[in-house]
């Protein structure tokens, strides 16, 4: 087994709870062992009051919200694959920047999902031009095989139980 | 749907990575909220280097490794027993203690699974004692079915690919 330092592309996918909260873990982790970490969040808007932002903030961790929020309406379709097409674009200068050891690529798979990237294109991109000692995070639902199949771990979460289920809202600290 | 503010019980398990940061990041999540958090890691030694609590120290979280680290040796069996039911002790003490509002017992189902602890028991202490507005957060695999059944949320995170499998030795702020 080598011990060589090595980029991984981690893949957290599937339709449970925790692929978010999974990426968020290993920054904390990553942060506690001194890694220069960056989140860009696809879908969410920095309009909403995230718990997560405002430790980040704290911690130092470079934090993208590139999103509307999760409503997708017809109307603004063009719009939004404006804006997604924009945050990728960030996504690239910071992966070839030089300036963070790990990033994460939030709710990345929907760019693909919508229409909006092209999953082939993208794994090439990420094959070709990423440094090979920064880790990339990738998650969200339905990832395209492109990526999984390059992936070093993929890790699918799989709804077992949800609490919508018996009729609970959600939490704050838990679900925002 | 209710908007009432109600603790949930929460399961990681599954053989596949992610389930201890999952736990991580809704921490990371919850603090941001103005959430009180304890991290009791039942296997993992306060020994290791591990990034998470280098982050904890400074997000005020209170943090207790508890473990002898992820060797099992038979002669050292009870002294393991011990040292797990004094965890399951001062998890007890905290979640009754009122000065939390969201609790993670990591890798909590070995405890079942090496026989030092009572699934069903642990279940109905649970679901009797801990405080309504209580966070519960349990990880491992195999989890036993008593507290799958009495759960919110579960997801099983579900091993695709593991970088073990490449050859690539285990990543500072990823593996740890």
């Amino acid at each position: 087994m080598s011990t060589e330092r090595r980029g991984l592309l981690i893949v957290y996918t599937g339709n449970g709870k925790g692929k978010t909260t999974a990426a968020l873990g290993l920054v904390l982790r990553a942060v506690g062992q001194g890694l220069r970490c960056c989140v860009i969040q696809f879908l969410k808007s920095a309009r909403g009051r995230w718990g997560e932002t405002v430790v980040a903030e704290k911690l130092g961790i470079e934090w993208h919200q590139m999103g509307r929020g999760f409503v997708f309406r017809p109307e603004a379709q063009t719009q939004d694959a404006a804006l997604a097409r924009e945050a990728w674009a960030l996504a690239q200068e910071r992966i070839l920047s030089g300036e963070i050891d790990l990033i994460v690529l939030d709710e990345f798979s929907y760019l693909f999902e919508f229409g909006w990237l092209n999953a082939a294109e993208v794994a090439r991109w990420l094959s070709e031009q990423r440094p090979k000692q920064l880790h990339v995070v990738v998650t969200g639902r339905n990832m395209p095989e492109a990526l999984v199949e390059m992936a070093d771990l993929v890790t699918e979460m799989v709804l077992v139980k949800h609490p919508y289920d018996a009729g609970i809202g959600a939490q704050a600290g838990i679900e925002f």
